[in-house]
């Protein structure tokens, strides 16, 4: 099957009278189930919305890749117009790298990649001098400057707050200043500027917090160049915090059922789709799916079920085990046979990308190659 | 680092004053966090210790290698006395075939296997002639009678009984003894033996339904060559189902947060731990591992918390992001600070070892190699 690095590539599939049991019956026969499939089209159409979207709020796209973790995906969004990419490892970072984008983002404190050395490495590397590193503490900082100064090139840092959500990120304006103090008053590090996923429960106190924070930075002469939102669900509220440069969305490439409950995305939006085929109806009201933890993993996002089955939507996905998904059939008026395939929209669809080393790619109804998922895996 | 292929070459360790402290230090030092840490003395033991209670109890051990989907563990699995391996996908019988293990059983209805033939494809190979597959449908049956045709070697079937957890199987034993006959008059097909994962709840049911199964295969002129059970911690109730001929356990080679609390393990037989850093202390009560769901997993195991951190034991992992875990230090008296590496004993180790390409080998307190993880992300 041909593997696709490059979605300008746009392959182009054979049309068929009923696209979906077509599908369903190519899948089964080429690739077995369960399989993790992704329609291009929705693709195209989901990276274009993302940046019309932030053009039409004035804010620069930095799409999020750890969702996709593809360099195909990753070059599709930066053609549509994205500036860079934002990562969640280092390993990530590299793999970027690699496909030649160089304004990126490393949003969270990566201790374990400035220990072991992978840090200094791909800060030596030529084509390293957009990378930006998230930090919430001056533990963090020092570690980045150990490694920018084992390196020869400064370390550009974006200090994260934390507004609302109890994640990562200093709690204080007063914190933020001072992080942002260390790193401009080091040679080895340089302030960059704030990044922050806002809660979308309070955008005042948001708004009070960066504001804060940019009075006490311009009081010690510091500006913040960048200025970073994160989150599909608030793509919604795009330039409601006054001063933001640039949006971090990643979900939003193939959307999830979390998104479609959260009201950030249609279920047509939703270009991920897990092709699975029943494999036992032990019991009338009972079945199982060949896909479970190891496919879909638990991730639950809250959801009743682990899946929305596309042809049963009366059915619940109960719990998994790790290669069965057990459904709950009682509700459903008609109920599927052994051998069935049906279509499972995720609940998370990050996770499940990370589960499988590549993605069957579809286009109008037909198999038109598999797309690496280059940084499965990435730990550190 | 040294890739390690076969236990049998047994690295040697340099010893160490303090080898917890030294090994934190030389994995943050080389291979970064997370990291997924296998000691391979605990697991010669947990080795051992299976192979040691199925003799005790005269029953065959067919370890699942669904745990460690790795070939180095699989020959020492071999090499200690196991008759075979038990899988959950086919892609993992193909691992294991071509780490020179024949006697495979497949334990789940592989329909998308069968169907896509692959099935057909492994069942052509010259070592495939120890090769067994579950069903519990007449469905699966005439899709492996399908690829026996294909390949010309009839499959070898093993009727899977729901002996009470409700999973896959068939739930009465006028329907497996239906199955095995339909297994014994297909040319392309033949019957091998009975399947099941007792519950552990009523083993008088259990023993009933398998002597009302062998009763009517008798009746039918067949007899079960085979009569497999599962499950880690079922070992301690090994034999109790008379009959019984060989026993499946998974997890038992690395054990887990689930296995103690369950009784079948103790903490000390826990081979495989996360080393994960401290990456963020935003506040007092709260701080944040780089370890997250796609690390450890959303598996829970009804368990309270996502692992069990061992220099912290009251310390909660209360909900992951995906590269972070979220610990609530509230009821902890000594806290940890940014940078430090905790050990985290997971809830779930099958899926934990699914998340990455190659463990860390450790022996004796010190890094002696890696050991690929090779039929990682089968989904197929």
């Amino acid at each position: 099957m041909q593997v696709l690095t490059d979605l300008a590539e746009r392959p182009v599939a054979k049309p068929t009278d009923d696209p979906v049991s077509a599908l369903k019956d190519a899948i089964m026969r080429t690739v077995g189930t369960p399989a993790v499939v992704v329609d291009l089209a929705v693709v195209d159409a989901n990276v274009a919305r993302l940046q019309a979207a932030c053009d039409a709020a004035n804010i620069a796209n930095r799409p999020h890749m750890k969702t996709h973790k593809s360099k195909a995906f990753a070059r599709a969004q930066i053609a549509a117009g994205a500036i860079g990419l934002a990562c969640q490892k280092l390993g990530e970072a590299e793999a970027m790298l690699d496909a030649g984008v160089t304004d990126l983002m490393v949003c969270t404190n990566i201790l374990g990649a400035a220990r072991c050395g992978r840090l200094t490495a791909v800060l030596a590397r030529p084509d390293a001098s957009g990378l930006k590193l998230a930090a919430d503490s001056a533990a963090t900082l020092a570690a980045y400057a150990q490694a920018g100064r084992d390196a020869g090139r400064p370390v550009r840092v974006m200090v994260e707050c934390d507004t609302g959500r109890s994640r990562a990120g200093v709690v204080t304006p007063t914190e933020a200043a001072t992080l942002a103090k260390i790193a401009a008053n080091d040679p080895s590090l340089s302030f960059a500027g704030l990044m922050m996923y806002p809660s979308g429960a309070d955008w005042e106190r948001d708004q009070a917090f960066l504001d804060d924070t940019l009075a006490l930075l311009a009081d010690a002469g510091l500006t913040a160049e960048i200025i970073s939102t994160g989150g599909t669900p608030n793509l919604s509220a795009l330039g409601k915090l006054k001063g933001t440069t640039e949006h971090r969305s990643g979900t939003s490439i193939f959307n999830d059922r979390m998104m479609v409950a959260a009201g950030a995305a249609s279920e047509a939006d939703c270009a991920l789709i897990v092709y699975s085929a029943v494999v036992s109806r032990a019991e009338a009201d009972r079945g199982i799916l060949d896909a479970g933890s190891k496919t879909l993993t638990s991730d639950r996002g809250g959801l009743t079920g682990h899946g929305l089955i596309l042809e049963y939507r009366d059915a619940v996905i109960t719990h998994f085990s790790e290669e069965h998904g057990q459904m709950d059939l009682s509700a459903c008026a008609d109920r599927p046979e052994v051998g069935e395939v049906v279509r499972v929209v995720p609940n998370h669809v990050c996770v499940v990308v990370n589960m499988v080393d590549q993605l069957v790619a579809v286009r109008d109804g037909a198999i038109v190659g598999v797309i690496p998922v280059d940084a499965r895996g990435a730990l550190v």
